[in-house]
């Protein structure tokens, strides 16, 4: 399935003029999770890298690890489900995502985490660092690789590459499955991160920065701004976050230790 | 509660060279609802009109119509916590979010809404009309209007409109929230929505669509592009929406009648 819908009757308007013509929407799709036979999740996305988004999402909520924890993962695309057999049974309460913890045991910032945060966050140690011009390289080669699904004007894209190249590239509607799709393709095809980077093209969340921290990599580069409690969780992480990265000029939020000039 | 935190230390590359500075950034907070004695819901948002968010997101799960179902609402900042107490009890099973609603009833885009959806999406039936010169007119002033905010670069933007001015505008890091805010705030001052309009700066997704389905108002305009899926709710539901308003340019996707030149 196509990520852009094209031929789509519009009427575009300069001024008062109305003229009739042809636009290419980003496809939406809604896609529900069965989880050893029941109902998980629902989420809406850019119908490719299915699997990827999936494994992905499940290990982003602490539902599996590793590859070998899944049995079967098979998804009918028309009808808009996955259906995902783990080699364990499962108790659905343990993974009630609505509730917020709150543990005494935790930092400052970490009062904010969430229950499935708690399990899969990890504080990233590694020692990779990164030179400025390797960071505005991975970004322009992003964005030039990226031009090619931007008519519709709205996705996202995030890259996982080393800090010479960019290894492959996932593309969403939502800013949080374009990472998710990165992370499935990580444990599917059990590739290390202690040498990897991620680059992405939108808003640092806390919710993104979390993501980042569960995937294990230490060095995020994005073309937006981030927010107070990402930079605060980055801190507590371990995780380098550079910023509005845009032509040869970037902010870095945290752990700067790993920009380092040749 | 300010919804920037200024004076973050960063260190802002230009080529290779590194200069302290400091920055603004956005303030997420973390904010739980507790309905009735119960955890409900935890979001992220920023925290500005939190009274109109938890009013607009109760309303647009379906759980309130109007202000009178409220019994109290308070809002505990410092900890993140909105205490919600409703003139009824409620039964937590009956807003499981988690699942999927295909009913055979349903036509054929409408097996995408969810649960909540169905009980409260509304097919739009205002005969309101605007020009585009008004639609080109409303965006610029929400943007100059937001200017303000947009120190942090990543700030989502809504205003409640007549055909000739903006009412109010609300603003979130989220793009639901800020949508929530508006609907919160007609709730809370029962406002008519019939001679509405709303501005909205971010993606028009399903989800975006459905709220302003819930909401009531039968003409989005956008700075953004819609999704396919946007669009067939738009046009199952009667509500038009324009997107990529800019200058005196703009795409109509859906429901061009009530887009008039004088």
């Amino acid at each position: 399935m196509r990520i852009t819908h094209d031929g789509w009757e519009i009427i575009r308007y300069e001024e008062n003029t109305p003229i009739r013509k042809q636009d290419t929407l980003a496809v939406e799709l809604p896609l529900t999770i069965q989880l050893n036979g029941h109902e998980f999740a629902t989420m809406v996305c850019s119908p490719s890298d299915l699997a990827d988004l999936v494994c992905g999402f499940l290990a982003s909520e602490g539902i599996i690890y590793t590859l070998d924890e899944l049995q079967e993962l098979s998804i009918d695309i028309e009808r808009g489900f996955a259906y995902v057999t783990l080699n364990r049974t499962i108790d659905p309460k343990k993974y009630d995502q609505s509730k917020r913890f709150i543990g005494s045991c935790c930092g400052k910032s970490r009062q904010f985490y969430f229950k499935s945060d708690v399990r899969t966050a990890k504080t990233i140690r590694h020692a990779l660092t990164i030179t400025p011009s390797a960071c505005y390289h991975l970004m322009n080669e992003m964005q030039a690789m990226s031009n090619i699904f931007h008519q519709t004007g709205n996705m996202h894209n995030a890259a996982l590459c080393t800090v010479d190249k960019i290894l492959f590239m996932r593309h969403d509607i939502g800013r949080h499955n374009a990472l998710d799709k990165i992370y499935g393709s990580i444990i599917r095809n059990r590739l290390s991160v202690r040498d990897k980077v991620i680059v992405f093209s939108g808003r640092v969340s806390s919710e993104v920065l979390l993501k980042i921290s569960k995937i294990g990599v230490g060095i995020l580069l994005s073309k937006s701004a981030p927010t107070d409690l990402a930079i605060k969780l980055a801190n507590d992480l371990g995780i380098t976050v550079a910023g509005f990265i845009r032509g040869e000029k970037m902010n870095v939020y945290s752990h700067s230790k790993r920009i380092v000039n040749d």
